[in-house]
């Protein structure tokens, strides 16, 4: 487990929820999606495109939510994120959607750390996570 | 491990698909949840508005997928769903996305069987899954 | 046209461009409609949904946007709306999504100034916009 | 206004709909864009990557929507689609969604034919419609 944590609020928007009147899991994972790509560029101080442009892209492999609490349009969210594990060339993500401190959503992703074939731009191979990008993380 | 599966076929849209050309989780995820609503509605023989109304809300619990391949615009791929558990007033759904038959999202949610509360909109509460419900899924 | 101009920034997120990596525009009605009612909360001092419940709900009747520059993942952008008229029961805003201070979309909707049914939900019925509503925003 | 037209038939899905119920206008728009893309493989008899890769991308430059009933979660609706105008490297597309024959939403866009610079794929520039394209439509 990193000890580097990146924190964002944000508000629930109205098209972000689902008739329920709740944000649906499709807009969940986006939030996740954009913070892994802000935790990136606050612990290794690049914009998100630059990351993707000359150290590496991280596509999803895995993915998992588990949700306690609905999330209400209006409702301010705070997500904390963090890298839970690292390993050779793949690691893990972790996300707390917490409302007024209270756990709402856990979730999960694990990415590849991988770059695009010069040749063939639709194929990906991954490569070892550089330990100075790791270290940053802590 | 219910034995009604559920199938359906469609093609990756341009508006599914993100800056690397593969359909982005969020997409995915709008796949399970109309692939469950549909196993429902086939199983149940009553279109999801009228479950929803008459039987039960099915909120989500627990989301979870394995990417495996990835999905690309213009992609024909099928998804086949099934309820892999049914406990007292939960469930699982498994869908498995294939591309040309072979596998590239492995899928499962959790739902609860729920109704909301006469009372308060907002209040929901569990109720246990009639039998008559789950013999439909055999 | 009214006065009281609502501005924002945001950062378009890698989940809301297309396999061409710009906004899809999908999400710039995302935008759009958020920005509303967060001019209306500022305008009114009300919760988006305080002014559902208590006061009207504005459903969309039209929409139109003029998109002259794509907007790309990471872009700062900032958003400026107003109401541009105010009549009897229905009124238009408009969106100017900038970068850098330079047009990018141009984008306006009108909605109706309406109330749900008490006694059907799905009825809505028109009202007149109060004055004091209007006020609010010179 | 060109002769050919695409029609197709779809439910609108729980996700597609916000807490009102109906299908949100971000939804919308991805029902145009994809029925755009349809009218192109239907007229040319390519598929829409074929298109893009060998003939033309289409950046949109305008949208409009005129929404006069909702679409409810699990209406079937039908959208007919054809091209309004070709202009010299410009053309408009009409949209008619319906639900049971009656007008629900009439959406129009105004789109560039244009390709990809070769070398700064970023930079795109427009091309007189080839008249054999035009005719494809007649």
């Amino acid at each position: 487990m990193t000890t580097f944590v990146f924190r964002r609020r944000l508000t629930v928007e109205y098209g972000h929820c689902d008739p329920a009147g709740v944000a649906f899991m499709s807009q969940l994972y986006q939030y996740f999606d954009t913070s892994t790509w802000l935790l990136f560029e606050a612990a290794l101080g690049l914009k998100a495109q630059d990351i993707m442009a000359t150290l590496a892209i991280m596509p999803l492999v895995d993915v998992r939510a588990d949700c306690r609490k609905p999330l209400r349009f209006g409702d301010a969210v705070e997500i904390a994120s963090r890298i839970s594990e690292f390993r050779r060339s793949s690691f893990n993500v972790e996300h707390r959607i917490t409302i007024d401190g209270e756990l709402a959503v856990e979730g999960g992703e694990t990415r590849v750390w991988a770059v695009r074939d010069k040749d063939d731009g639709e194929k990906i191979s991954s490569r070892p996570i550089p330990p100075e990008i790791v270290a940053r993380f802590s």
